[in-house]
């Protein structure tokens, strides 16, 4: 059985309270209980995990291998600064599948730079919470075509 | 049921004959054939377009409404400087969803960059032939979210 | 009797349905009628053109001299990165007056830097559908200095 | 009756004598005559405005309200730093038209960047004399579409 | 009794009137008035400026060393580019404050950037009227630690 | 009672001992002393966070709401990076006061740039401690004025 | 026998009226008749296609392997920013010469950029008609390396 | 008898008094003294002027032909962006020399850049009052050339 | 006898299973023992600190002293973003000394720029675990250098 | 008989042992010994010239005429910016080509800006040693075109 | 008695010869010799170098203490880029004064900018064979001021 | 015995005498005392070149394969432009390190970029004459790990 970890960067824990026009009314329990349900239709098995904490997360990334398979990240705003965060991806060998809620290229202009993309196997952004969704199928295919 | 224009730009006609170590050795009919048997377990009636002409596409983009519910393309190069189909995009009341084969974050500094994906409802890329199955699927839910 | 060649680029064509916010709820044959109608009063004789293809409205600049004495052309997104379409203007002997319905100044960016300009006789933003009637009253007083 | 205030920046005094190769020979005395002429036909009333001193020209601006229904203003080289001049602009609610002589998209880089043309209703450039008197029609269309 | 100059630039006289989404309903009356109690309350003699002329309001810095011990400005438009500002507030000896009704940091990206700011004391912004009222206690403030 | 926090951000527990010909020679516990005695005065309750830990800050400002009215932070070297620190802000309903001890117009060019400013209510810099002390002030004014 | 294909793109059939200073007097016909008698003289097979159409022109080299065994292009004011012919360059396996009349070195800064060099064998500019000549023997000997 | 009409921009009326680090003693009335000596050794008559408003100091160039051969002016801080001051420097036919007291290469990166030293025939730097001088023999020697 | 704090940023806990190719076989235990030995040989103390948060380092560093007379430290990717980092290291009296174990200059461009070195003592970078034997040997050189 | 100047910059004596992937087999005795063969086919008398030194090919090409009609350059690194070497090549009255050996286009960024080709006749890069067998092929037609 | 290096950068031994439009028809010969009639008027003792060698100038430069009590130099197309002279004018104790012969802000972009101007004296261009002229009794003036 | 060539740049014989402050009080000769006196301690055998040329730089570059083993080298102000010098170093099969005395990335910012660096081994910078010292044990060691 395929394992994937879903992590969600900082303030994605507020869903749902924040800034509802542009993240929609799904707080993150909804949006893992939609992952859940899809996880369980494809008979994949998904672990949770997010933080507010740079390095809690690279801590995440880097115990992931021997438990997953494969991991979606929404990294939140580190998307755009956290080289850190780039190296951990790099440095493991697991498929990493990068998912936003909005469309970050019609937002600010930081926003529609990625520093972690280019060492991701892809990414998908704008789907709301159909982009975890999306990208758990993303991430499972992958795993797939490197078996 | 719903109607989704696939809509593939320039040189991905040559696809499985052209880079195959960027590109991978699927040809468009084979991935044409793989959205087609997506599309058909979905329920989802779909339609194919391949154009090296610019302005043939923005046509084809301008024609879509009232023939399909919503558009998925890959613009090839012309995601990097056609605001042209930028315009046509924007003008159509369709969801659009851009996706691309390779990763488009790690490969040379001008393919980072879309100028087509702020009107576009959201962007898949680095998935090989299954970026367009992703892609009907976020469609589909694009159309659904919009009904 | 002066001659004036009305050119419109990609897009034109959908106006009064398109982003009736930034570009009016005109359509294409309103602006045209318009045009045809202050062109009468004014004793000019005028044609139309408009197409979705840079390639088209590149042949059409070219052919213009013999059967036009000037060109007054919206070149819509091409405007922001069509070189090809100023070298043909800037290869023709006729004067070519640039006009945009919307104040390109004060969107986009990318929509503030016209390519094409550098080469006209003179630009015209922001008056909707007059700024083609103004544009060809330039023309034919363009021509006039000419001669 | 509609009220058109003609305003003009620094050096535009010197119309006719300066740099003739650029600006032609037209003296500023001619072009008002022009300007007055066509006003007179289109029956609209016209005010004239000169300095060179860029308080003054605010000052002028702040006062156009109640005297006058629109504003046509070369702002001279104003046009390319004067931020405090665009804000007078933006801050009364006449519309104003940026006219130009020459064609500023074709001469040095720095003049083809206007700070204020984003928060006038349209800009006009190129067509010599004529800049004014189209600018002047262009005015009193914009008043019309405002009423 | 420590005295202290308030200094308005371009279109402040216009507050109250002009982009009140932007600016509030306050007039400059109302914030003199506002800054007046304030400094009456302190114990703090104030004197009032504005100008559209940054020749005058340079004049009016250079001759505010023997009757004021401390100026705050706020700038308006010349706060981006008025280098001619900037050596008058560093050639005298007096600490200057610089304040702005709006947060200038949410504006459009020119505003962001204060020529003047580097030779202040500090800045303040983005608290309306209230800006003035804080920028009078950073004065004095300002002039005790000096003392 | 109004209740405001004070955040400080990393290596500002620093103060007294660190780079006193820039930061001056006042530790954290004068300033907080200085900030809880300016409280007292105005009838508001404060609270103190110190962290060098962007994660922590990021916690902190998320658990604001309902302890507190508004927020007063120094985020130190964060505010020219931590776009993440910059969404939490965004994302609560309380308002938040950036302050600054020294004038980071006047210092190295990166320390010019808030990525958190724009989200904030406005910013105050320069004044040493006293930043604080109006920070305050003005939190307890944007307060007043949201009720 | 060496079989070549010269592609011309957009407005190079107006050689020899077109802006003769920078272009030179000859025209189109005179240039394909100087390399075909050049390829003569070389036991070489030439054919010759231009094109005002970028598509047509990316139709023309998806073609030309069977038919070709290498290529020399003027991709006209396409060498700026077509990275569609870029990548049809790209995807062929033949040997591409690009060419131009003038130097481009020494033009408009815009020129001096060729997106499609990158991906080509060479490139050869400033000779008039004689940079197609060059550009033959070029590709006669990329042909010769490369068997 | 050649004359030379000596201007001086905004802050200059302070030296002195003001920056002496950068800018020495002497006050702008000792360098006029000197320059008068300087003139009257080399039969030149002088006049002088210095303004803080810049309307004032194009006023003064514009008047300087019939009354002068030749200027000799330093701009202050009018040097980096005041292209109306440049514009009435190329509208004269005198030959105008730029001249600054310090090395303005050797400071803030801002005030290395001179907009208006394009247009004048050259510029003379960093000899503290004796750039004046220097400027002043430049000048007659200018007047000297185009006789 | 001399103490030498060696610290090592995020990341590089996984040395020796991470991207070998660029970064070696060596695991940070092994080069924590080279870095001992080398120590034990020059009679100096070694204390090692590695972690994957930037709060943790920043506390790491603000402790060393009192424990430790000099740092060694590789900051891996906060290297070229954490600015709260470098004002650690700019807060606290010792030396620091900036290691990489491979050559920066040579790899992607965003790792070309360190935001920490322009307050450390030196960098060494390029040598793999040697880097850090040669930078304690620099450490303990700069601290004699300061006694 | 027409006389060429053949001119190699630094590191061109090392051909053949230098980096052999990128520049090819070929020693520099190899390529002169091509270029010497060539120009006799064709009647040119050739000259041959390398070092190491800027200074050196300065006097180099300073001597040219009278000694040769044209000069073909590779010149090495010195290409990109020795404007000193660009100064001698607009100094001489002879035609100069500039060659590379490899395609400068597809390397490292700052080997596709030329300083020099701005002054030469034109550029050919990438055919290897062909380029100069091209170039003097180029050089000789340029002789031509100007008698 | 003052003694007074004078040095010319590459290409400067070609004047009367090169580009005459810019230059003049002056000899380096006619200018030394205006050099050397100014400095007996002066009572001034002057030495002349010239070379088209970096390292040459260097040499000189690094040799004239001892010799000289000030340099004028013209360094030529060195100008722009060699910090390796920069660093020589730093190093050595006096005064260095940098004369230009044409208006370097009104010619090309990469003119504008001396990378050695910063560590000069000051700066003249603009006037010709009497910007030397002018040189030297800047340098006399300095080596005055420093006594 | 391995065998290692110090080179040092333009300016370097100046030590001592130059900038103080900067580079210390070492004289070259000190510094190479230094470096012989470690090299002979590890049993290393050393070479010396200083040059003000680039030219001979690079020869002595070329030239060192077959003598020694490994270069040290301080490039200078060379450091930043001599992209010829770059190519030598990568021409050369030996390892090169390169050293600086002073820290380069917290001074003038054009010293922080290295045009070398990226084909060395590895940099060493900031610690004075250790520098060197510091570098001799890189090559050593690098030698030691391509044996």
């Amino acid at each position: 059985m395929i394992r994937v970890l879903i992590v969600n960067g900082p303030n994605l824990n507020l869903l749902g309270a924040r800034e509802t026009d542009v993240y929609g009314n799904s707080t993150l329990e909804d949006i893992e209980a939609l992952v859940a349900s899809s996880a369980s239709e494809q008979g994949v098995e998904v672990g949770f995990f997010q933080s507010n904490h740079e390095g809690a997360i690279i801590d995440a990334i880097q115990e992931a291998p021997g438990h997953y398979d494969a991991v979606v990240m929404n990294p939140g705003a580190f998307t755009h600064y956290s080289y850190a965060l780039r190296d951990a991806v790099a440095a493991i060998a697991l498929p990493v599948v990068e998912v936003h809620l909005s469309n970050i290229a019609s937002r600010e202009a930081f926003r529609s730079v990625s520093v972690i993309a280019p060492v991701c196997v892809g990414q998908i952004s704008g789907f709301g919470p159909n982009s975890y969704a999306l990208g758990l199928s993303a991430a499972v295919l992958a795993v797939g075509s490197r078996s």
